[in-house]
């Protein structure tokens, strides 16, 4: 491919012609296009079994170009199969991939761009234009004035909420560490609700905090998963009195399991009492805060250090890339930056703009901002509060038929687009997991839809989480049928076990 | 944009329709396609003042939606003057950005079908596929079998190498103090030489080793500026006479400043006598040992736990993505493997395929194996390797133009495709930093190429790096001529200056 014609005399080798960029794009726009219009015809969880590829593929590279059209073959015949269709109107696990057209063509100049854009010098449109479209996010989301770029705050784009939470748990261990002494390290106690993401237990491990010292506050239906304020003083004041040092508290809006919120206000006001860092991850439920009836669920942002949240989860910006802001990125640059000379250059000796490098885990990164700028300008602010309204719309529409089937109950409020609910057990001696599961997995088998689960104070609770860009009401309808007809089967199945 | 007529009654807003994708994908590849065309007309250096983009955008986003060709001339108008040309034949800074067609194809079906695939189910194809193509490329490199899929060893595709570092430090870290106990942790002693890149520093502090433990040991033109061996052993034995536990060597082959290369069979013979987990970081010029004639430089990798190298670099797979081998994943699980009950599934509890997500910092990836499965199956291995041997063959070409011209001398062997050199000063006081740096700032003023600098051995030296895809032998000799024609009005500057 893209080399000539091999039967004539040889060529140089152009992996970078223009004219054959614009005939392969061209083809490759047009095969994502067919994929989006005939993207309900699959399968949405793949089918396939591992190991499947293994066969599918040689085992060495090949030593010489193949056609494109073979490669191309090959992903229809090879790829797609292994493909779990994320942006499927009927895939409601996870927290769903937000995609659109804007976000795909943001990533797509990007790497034809293809810069690597560390610090100023390298690539300023790059650096000047997160600083911007940050602060328009923050501006959306009605952050406190210290998150913007104008004073010592300001926004980052990192990879995922996990670097993120790496992040500013370093700088906040490193803060406290400059000012007590690295000896007291194993001293150092990071709080969270039972419902946090099973991140911020890796990130204390990587970043060395001592296992024992992950206090995981329980909550339960009474605080609606959120963190009680009580628990919480009663925690940092145990381990006070145990001599040790509490130092990061890190609240949920949204959390993985159920969408909770911690009472940030409350909570952040025993964070600042106590001069801990406070850090709040709104990775999914932060983008539904730009619709002005749902920022109350971030009262409280005023008292954090460092705010999170992902777009690429609602905002119909692809994936990946983080939006991380900070009251002072001083603290950030402090524990990541490096100064070799090899990267040395007037605008970063002058400090006249922070190199994003400083404050991130790796050095080289991409041009993620241009992708978000591309949403704001191609759909409008007002446009991305719809769609998250509609997709709000959708949930509730789910949640009242769950209702009603009296077979089925909703486990938690739905406050966003995540429905929590389970088929209802016989009995509860194993939380419902078997029935449920089992109803899970026959579900997904049909390839009809894909959600997934999570256990909930023992019980094993579907989260139905609507998000993808193209679910539609008809989406919704039928999948509630799909789920309905297999719950049918799966609970003849049961009774007829348990009179045997 | 994208949502129909305006004027139209309102319809409903589609932000993902296979038709406008396809319009708006079209003009995109477009686009692209004459950037690359018309890219030798840019300044290859963005020529923008710091703070030259504030003034050009609102500073709140848009209400509603632009039109596609607006964002499009704003691109065009305000961004790409704020673009440094990493694509530009003629950059030659840092190590390059290796672009292709191939690439750039990968990259937009990735973010076409935009997956999240963290663990096997959420994407079967992603996982089987880096499994595939990390062994074939390992074969490429031809590394021992520990680095292959078979046994207990793999590959994974990191962001960067900085991400790569920081994940084997950790395994490496808590395999030791799974040994000897957690108190241990501040006898710790990381070695590496000191040129060494910075983020091995940076990692240190991250996981938590005391930045006195980390040894830094001093090389020169004697050893080509790879670490002695002797020094290395010496080192060693010091710390453990001081009662300190020698646990994590870090070799480079192709060093950040000057392409050095570590002794590895002599360095890693002396880790594995004393147990240290050793690291080869062979980012840049790992690239190069397709080629058996460069395959020596990796001998002694036999003796590595890990061993990384980053095709965004010099293979033609657009940035990013840096690929990791380990002999032992279950050392990288250990650290990092989170279980949650919301991501747990049957595949990944029967343990039937590692989920990457235990092999890395964030949890959510993208799918970067298409990428380098595309270029390596529409160029093939010969070509990659001819790509590889040209760069190389320009390099040797630079250095003889350099050589011509007295005024000049090489500082370093030219081992691979970087040469380092630097414009003879007057005398050595302040190793030449003056008259370079000019020089440098001169000729990257002129916008007709862009390189950079080091520091070695207290010289100030030039890094003219070949590596862009489309660099060939006129822009190596006309870059040549502007920097001969810059250094004789700075070296009469100096002349005149020194007169007075």
């Amino acid at each position: 491919m893209m080399n000539g014609n091999a039967a004539e005399e040889k060529e140089p080798f152009r992996p970078m012609d223009a004219e054959q960029l614009r005939k392969y794009g061209h083809k490759m726009v047009d095969f994502i296009a067919d994929y989006y219009k005939s993207i309900e015809q699959f399968p949405v969880l793949s089918q396939v079994q591992p190991g499947y590829l293994k066969d599918h593929l040689p085992n060495a590279a090949p030593d010489q170009p193949e056609e494109f059209q073979d490669v191309l073959d090959d992903i229809t015949k090879k790829i797609i199969p292994g493909v779990t269709h994320w942006q499927s109107p009927n895939f409601f696990g996870y927290f769903s991939a937000s995609g659109s057209i804007a976000g795909f063509l943001g990533e797509m100049l990007c790497s034809g761009l293809n810069t690597i854009g560390f610090n100023w010098i390298t690539f300023p449109a790059s650096t000047e234009l997160e600083i911007t479209v940050l602060d328009w996010l923050a501006k959306l989301l009605n952050l406190p004035e210290k998150f913007l770029s104008s004073g010592h705050g300001g926004g980052i784009i990192q990879g995922t909420a996990s670097e993120a939470l790496v992040i500013v748990l370093l700088a906040a261990r490193d803060k406290i560490l400059g000012r007590i002494g690295r000896n007291s390290m194993d001293k150092l106690v990071v709080y969270s609700s039972d419902q946090v993401h099973s991140f911020l237990k890796k990130s204390c491990q990587i970043v060395g905090i001592h296992s024992r010292n992950f206090r995981v506050l329980q909550t339960d239906a009474s605080s609606s998963y959120g963190i009680d304020p009580r628990n919480l003083d009663q925690a940092i004041h145990d381990d006070m009195e145990a001599g040790l040092i509490p130092f990061f508290l890190c609240a949920t809006v949204g959390t993985t399991s159920s969408a909770a919120v911690d009472p940030l206000v409350e909570i952040g006001q025993i964070a600042e009492e106590y001069g801990m860092w406070f850090h709040v991850d709104a990775a999914y439920a932060g983008n539904a805060c730009i619709c002005p009836e749902y920022r109350h669920y971030l009262d409280g942002v005023e008292y954090a250090d460092s705010f999170g949240m992902n777009p690429y989860k609602w905002l119909l910006t692809n994936f990946n890339g983080s939006c991380l802001w900070v009251k002072d990125q001083r603290d950030l640059v402090n524990s990541l930056g490096t100064n070799p000379e090899y990267l040395a250059n007037k605008i970063s000796r002058e400090n006249k703009f922070v190199d994003f490098k400083d404050m991130e885990i790796p050095l080289g990164r991409r041009f993620r901002s241009l992708k978000l700028w591309m949403v704001f300008r191609l759909y409008g602010a007002e446009n991305l509060k719809e769609h998250i309204r509609n997709h709000i719309k959708l949930a509730r529409q789910f949640e009242e038929l769950v209702r009603s089937d009296n077979r089925f109950e909703i486990v938690c409020p739905t406050l966003f687009s995540l429905v929590c609910f389970r088929l209802l057990p016989r009995n509860e001696d194993d939380g419902g997991y078997e029935l449920n599961s089992e109803l899970l997995d026959a579900v997904n088998s049909t390839g009809k839809l894909f959600f997934t689960h999570t256990i909930i104070s023992g019980k094993y609770i579907f989260r139905f989480s609507i998000g993808a860009t193209l679910t539609e009401e008809r989406h919704i309808r039928e999948s509630w049928k799909v789920i309905q007809n297999q719950a049918t089967i799966i609970s003849r199945k049961f009774t007829l076990q348990s009179k045997n």
